[in-house]
């Protein structure tokens, strides 16, 4: 199908995802986008390329009357609940990037390039995985592939960003001596809930539903871009030298030397670096990531999810 | 002995850790102080308690001419290497924070509160650690005591002021959209040498010389105070509530929510929180700290191991 005869919405489109799926999708020649946000942006305007696209109120007779194809939400959880089944209702496909579908049975929760396979042509409903999640699939898939994951230990260095626009706007205002390590996330008396959907939603991904994963996560004082320091055991030796050219030749991922969130931000791939043995265990490996987390961790997935879905469907007539 | 009557010498008295050990040597009541550094900061002044210090310049000559009964060296490795040992000669016990004698076999590396032991009344040097293994020592030590470590694993967040005064200055004057997790070590093309220090420290000051360490080192843009995600597998059980209790009674050590490096700035105590399990393994445990990396980091810690000395050991007539 010719992309740009597809009808877009982008809904959440003055937020920080939102911001970065337009751009994208305009970068890529669609042309038929409108946008959609809450009733506070509703009449203001967001760039769209060269242009500018004026915002709509996000309210289920608007996504219907939009007569979309595809709708990319990037709202919070509760609004996605409510706007996607409408969405769907008439005849578009959703691209969920909140967790209200992410662990649905049925629902594809998907990585481009990592589980495109989740994906049949009959899925109204594709959700987007947690940043963080995101990353680390990329890099632990074509490492399982080749010698089996035991157990992964995750500390994360998440940005700014991950916390949306506000948080973003809030550090560029935070004097420097005033920055923080931070854990803005639900606690349930052991966990983040971040943690937990790092861990539940690396098992779905990769289909690994007893997976065990132990994470830490914790926000840093940094406007884009997620790190992960990652320790993996294996079932079989990986060395290190295998490893990095498995790496290097999957999907989406590069390897550097020394990842950082600076060096990710506006690239399309995870960067992936430090990748040594961990030499407390037999069959261990150390290694770094960092990823933009508005791009693949967000709305570039996003983007790669509905392409792998146009290919695969005819779209509603 | 008398605490007033000490006659003692701050080495690198202009540099971060210099101007904190001066506060706490004030605070403590000590008044025979003599500030110490380059010869591009002599003739300056610098705060101690209500008063100033006139800087002399950190030269063997004035070292000896200082008589002194202790001095403080907080200045680069080759600058150690260059004048504890005039130090020593003239009768002074020399406190040194740089690497130079950290590893030195019978030069004792002193957690205060941790190995106290190692300390005995003839020693002329006694080695600081490295700020990121000093607070893993005092959360480890307890842990080990009461179940035998098998394998730790650590990813830092290291405060700019790990790096000197320089790195504070750069980091106040960088805009935030600048801000970036950093790795400004000497990398031997697997690790850095922070991680390796971090490693050969941590086994010297628990006497466990063939502990299992895998680190990975990072700094992130906070100011000051040290967080560090930990993981720790143990050869007895130890369920989460017993190490809370644990380190809730270990010296230096206090159990905190959440730990952050503003949360342990200007404080004495390491703080130790999110301790649960690691569900990964059998016996392990996840945990986050957090420590002022200039206070039981380096100038505190140094000063407890003055006072180690000083109580053991009759001052050179």
């Amino acid at each position: 199908m010719e992309q740009n005869g597809v009808r877009i919405g982008v809904i959440g489109a003055t937020g920080a995802v939102g911001t970065v799926t337009l751009a994208l999708l305009a970068q890529r020649g669609f042309r038929h986008v409108r946008a959609y946000a809450s009733s506070r942006s509703a009449g203001t305007a967001v760039p769209f390329g060269n242009d500018t696209l004026l915002v709509e109120e996000a309210s289920p007779e608007a996504l219907a009357a939009g007569e979309l194809d595809v709708c990319f939400f990037s709202v919070g959880t509760a609004t996605s609940r409510e706007l996607v089944p409408h969405a769907v209702e008439a005849g578009a496909l959703a691209v969920d990037k909140s967790d209200a579908y992410r662990l649905t049975p049925g629902i594809p929760l998907v990585v481009a390039g990592v589980n495109d396979d989740a994906v049949s042509p009959g899925d109204r409903i594709v959700a987007n995985p947690n940043c963080s999640a995101m990353q680390l699939a990329c890099v632990l898939k074509p490492l399982h592939e080749a010698a089996g994951l035991v157990r992964v230990r995750v500390a994360t260095y998440q940005s700014a960003s991950g916390a949306g626009a506000q948080a973003m706007e809030r550090l560029l205002r935070e004097p420097q001596a005033e920055h923080d390590l931070r854990m803005d996330w639900d606690f349930d008396g052991v966990e983040f809930d971040e943690e937990a959907k790092l861990r539940a939603e690396t098992r779905k991904i990769l289909e690994l539903p007893e997976l065990p994963v132990s994470a830490t996560c914790v926000r840093v004082p940094v406007l884009v871009g997620h790190a992960e320091a990652v320790w993996v055991e294996t079932e079989e030796p990986l060395p290190p030298e295998r490893a990095r050219q498995l790496l290097g030749a999957a999907p989406g991922v590069r390897v550097e030397d020394f990842p950082s969130p600076r060096l990710a931000a506006g690239r399309d791939e995870v960067l992936v670096g430090r990748i040594r043995r961990d030499p407390t265990v037999e069959s261990g490996l150390a290694l770094f990531l960092a990823c933009d987390n508005l791009r693949k961790g967000a709305a570039l997935n996003a983007v790669q999810i509905a392409e792998l879905l146009l290919a695969r469907r005819p779209l509603a007539a």
